[in-house]
């Protein structure tokens, strides 16, 4: 349905760009007016998208030592930057291009400078700071331990490659929107690709020096500014509101203002029940969880945004929150996996939680599908299962492959000594906070 | 007025979405262009106002001590969580509801997710984030002493009760809208009823240990990061480019600019004059005085925003300035009140000076009100007056009800020795700051 | 073409504010609906430029020492502060009044309040954000020795004069829009000026303690705040989504999704090349370069941001990261000029090189105008070059000149005592990490 409303907006678009009227003062009509609408309104979201990056960088910097926290923002900064190339040069038509079994767009057969219309360029922004968000989200799970050349070739392939082929199809016209997959702003094809794959890489780099005793058991390893971190959280939030209500790509949508709501309300709840649930398990409000609640309040509202009614909203958003830490947990202590911030469970889990969410909770009135619990069938929701199922399965499988071979032919972990004296250090030659005493665990 | 004009717009919207023309690309009309640019307006801004949670996070963390500043962003977090829900499941109605006595309105009389209309989700969501900004201004006085879970009780009472009568009376239809009181934005509506609870707050609780001496003398306790309260505050001025123009709920409303170019001269004027009189008085122009003359300044624009010129918006500012200055002082050293921010002289006593103001410097020309300086009488002053003196009266007495059932019920105030260790450790068993060499003061 | 465009802007909104047609909603035109586009995009963008004060501030403060952070912070948000009024009375008649000999505006020709229609309010506002950034670049190079006072004295002769006659000459008519001189959004006109004062004051001020040896070798003096300094960084690219997009004062311009696009491709770039260029010399991708580089990238598109392809906005940005490395290192070892973050080379040397790469990279289908290396000759490179040189000299020598005075009449440096024990103790009385235990370098 998105896609194909974004191809009728295309050609409506260059039917505009075609006839003779100027968008000038002297002929301003209804029509070049929407025009105007749609694109500054999908630009501003944009610009809010991008903005998260800071959000992205200050949480994983906040919640991991002091001594890693140039290597955070430089991870963060120059994913967004080779991506953002990468993804002009190829990425995006791979993504949007015309479809090749509905697999993948041919290369070439789109350009994302190709016209001077308004459109093409803000749906090219709009959709290159949204690769960039699956790309940026690899790094909290990979934190303290990479190499950074490493991780900049590993940017590049999910840039051109990874992301934008689930992108392709379900939003660019392929095999997963064929089939009525319902992901409208991406819980599935940003949150969940950027949490896969960060999973795939959080297993082959191992877990950082002093993570887990011989016995099994694992030890907290403390975030070294968690202000840092909670400024980070309430950037992603407000980022978000440019992420989902943007993924209208228009500002005459009658359901941008829905959006919003079902997009705060959610995180809300997230917050709240991952806040109590911690609370009554270990008896105190334990400020990271309680800020992945939101997050993942966010991630699980992102797919069904559109489709669900505020009520729903607030109960996906509080599930979200118990299941991130029953997730965090369960990766943590039972598979011994070390993601630092804790971006599998986020992204990843509460990225299909989101996904599926909207085979139980749509409602016809808002978008026309129905769910589960709204006199839907099952159908819907394994849909949702399919596409959840499908895009996990090529995601982690593409970054395990892609990881053991930087990890062959450049290393993807730094030496244990660069570990211990900070990879700002050793891999930056500075460090983040000179002057201040600090001292360090590990 | 501005009560009027939302009924009006609401009617019409209504009107306009029973009519059978769609927002889609082929059947734009002037008329449904200019409804998406009201609420891609108003929804920008109330982005813009959630964003500045943020930036009371901030200030407060900064102003306060390392030992304390995971729990300080956990209350800003979290009363903006339980706020949105309270919010949307009680206190919308109570604000906007079939007005009762023109005291409060009638919960179920109106439902935030009536309609599937672009513009009530929109109302919601800004009503929403001001909701949040009233709640919110309350933690900065009682903050480093105050118990976690007692403090989410006070947030869930001033966003189901006490802020939403007094939005009622104001901008829902009631008594004092009837009067012909303006306020604008809510330097009263919202910055006075935080600031008055907060002193409720603060009275009931007692200042921190080692704040008073044994002579009555105060000391001063250093914030502990003040490029963070710095930031804050930049975050708040660039948040108040949402409250104040978005409060014209309207793109198209012709006074958005001039809002905008009011609200940026008083901040600057607030600025200004507090770090001139802090710099005469003590010889430095102390950063923290300084930071909050430009909180008076935007606080006290917020009332008189859309009714007096850039001149008088300079006026306003600078006295905003002088009097945060000279409240800060008197209400720590005279009144003995430990307020760790300054939150009761910067969104009270501030809020109380804009909402005078309007009955002084209003222009006809803008917005159709004159005051006393400009060929108005004292009438508006008076309604101006009445305003301040019984939403203080009503704020200040059901916070100080409100405060002393919790102190009663739960515990209000954490134990010395919580308070010297830190509430970071105590109440969430973490610290922010993992790492540095801290030394703290008593 | 570009202040054509807006006095004939002006010219159609004045015609529209006549007309007794009204904005309320029974009857929105297709006109009144593009005045309120218009506008509402120019306000957004300058709220995002507003921000982009944090941004400098953050940079500025996370580059220097622990010691001058408080100090940092208040120069930046004072100049703001002095700078919005003082542009308010003088200086945008300077700017945009009726032109003297194409030099300047007459004082008392315009007057930014004088009327109350939807766009001259808005103009200003873009117009004084636009004033306060030019004014806030020269912090930076000045930073952690300059008296406070004194710098406040220097904020308001470039926001009255300086600034507004650079501005005059080719945003207000005067000659150099006569010559054809094509600065779309100011890297010239504000960020070489702002670089240029820099440098004229970074020279007259000297150097800081411990900066120079006595061999003339330069010594690193390390910022205490690298997370702060990157998180500014991400500010200033999101605000530069306002700068440059927002420079086209019009939400209904065909090109502003082109400009959005230059902009992010340019500031990738630049962080690219400035990463690798020092990766390859020095052995180790140094954090503080990339930033420079990104940043680099963003000034250099700025005035060409309208006028060329992405592919060229790719490599105008590549260009600049190399430049901003050459330069910094320049600067300090040849020159031997202490500018603590690179202002100078950021925006004064990277300012001129985005003017020139207009006259190489502009593309006639993008705004009319042919470079060398689009088939146009060197005419317009030849213009560039003519704007870059006068820039150069008027604001060097007027800063200079400036500088001098202000040094003989209050003196420009602190004493050598207050620079060791940091001006935060010394002129404003408090520490900025109270609790936090720093040592200190020099």
């Amino acid at each position: 349905m998105r896609f194909l409303k974004r191809i009728l907006s295309l050609l409506f678009i260059t039917a505009i760009a075609l006839t003779p009227f100027a968008f000038c003062e002297d002929g301003a009509t209804a029509a070049s007016n929407q025009v105007a609408i749609n694109s500054m309104w999908t630009l501003i979201a944009a610009f809010l998208v991008f903005f998260m990056q800071a959000g992205f960088a200050l949480v994983e910097s906040g919640f991991t030592r002091a001594k890693n926290a140039c290597n955070i923002m430089m991870k963060n900064l120059m994913d967004f930057s080779i991506g953002s190339i990468v993804y002009f040069v190829i990425g995006f038509a791979i993504m949007f291009g015309t479809s090749k079994f509905g697999f993948f767009g041919i290369p070439g057969s789109i350009d994302p400078s190709m016209s001077d219309g308004l459109f093409p360029y803000t749906f090219w922004m709009f959709q290159a700071v949204f690769a960039a968000t699956a790309a940026t989200i690899v790094s909290g799970a990979m934190a303290e331990r990479t190499k950074f050349g490493s991780y900049l070739i590993y940017s590049i392939v999910i840039s051109a490659i990874i992301y934008p082929i689930v992108g392709h199809w379900t939003w660019g016209g392929g095999w997963l929107s064929a089939k009525g997959f319902i992901d409208f702003a991406g819980s599935t094809v940003v949150h969940s690709v950027g949490g896969w794959a960060a999973l795939a890489g959080a297993i082959i780099l191992g877990p950082r020096i002093g993570k887990y005793n011989k016995d099994g058991s694992s030890n907290a390893i403390l975030g070294h500014n968690i202000p840092l971190a909670a400024l980070g959280v309430f950037i992603l939030w407000f980022g978000w509101f440019g992420f989902n209500p943007g993924s209208t790509v228009a500002g005459t949508d009658m359901s941008i203002a829905r959006i919003a709501v079902t997009t705060n309300l959610a995180a809300a709840g997230g917050a709240i029940s991952a806040m109590f649930i911690v609370w009554i398990k270990y008896g105190k409000p334990d400020i990271s969880m309680t800020l992945n609640g939101a997050l993942a309040g966010l991630v699980g509202i992102t797919a069904g945004c559109a489709n669900v009614s505020p009520t729903s909203a607030i109960i996906i958003g509080l599930i979200a929150g118990a299941i991130v830490v029953v997730s965090v947990e369960f990766i943590d202590k039972v598979l011994r996996i070390d993601d630092p911030v804790g971006a599998v469970s986020v992204h990843g889990v509460c990225g299909a939680w989101g996904t599926l969410a909207v085979g139980l909770f749509a409602q016809e009135s808002f978008g026309g599908t129905k769910g589960l619990f709204f006199g839907g069938g099952l159908d819907q929701f394994i849909v949702q299962l399919t596409g959840v199922f499908s895009v996990f399965a090529w995601t982690f499988i593409g970054a395990l492959v892609l990881f053991v071979i930087i990890k062959k032919l450049f290393g993807l972990r730094v030496t244990n000594e660069e570990q211990l004296k900070g990879l700002d250090i050793e891999e930056h030659g500075m460090e983040a906070y000179s002057g201040f005493q600090i001292f360090t665990t590990e």
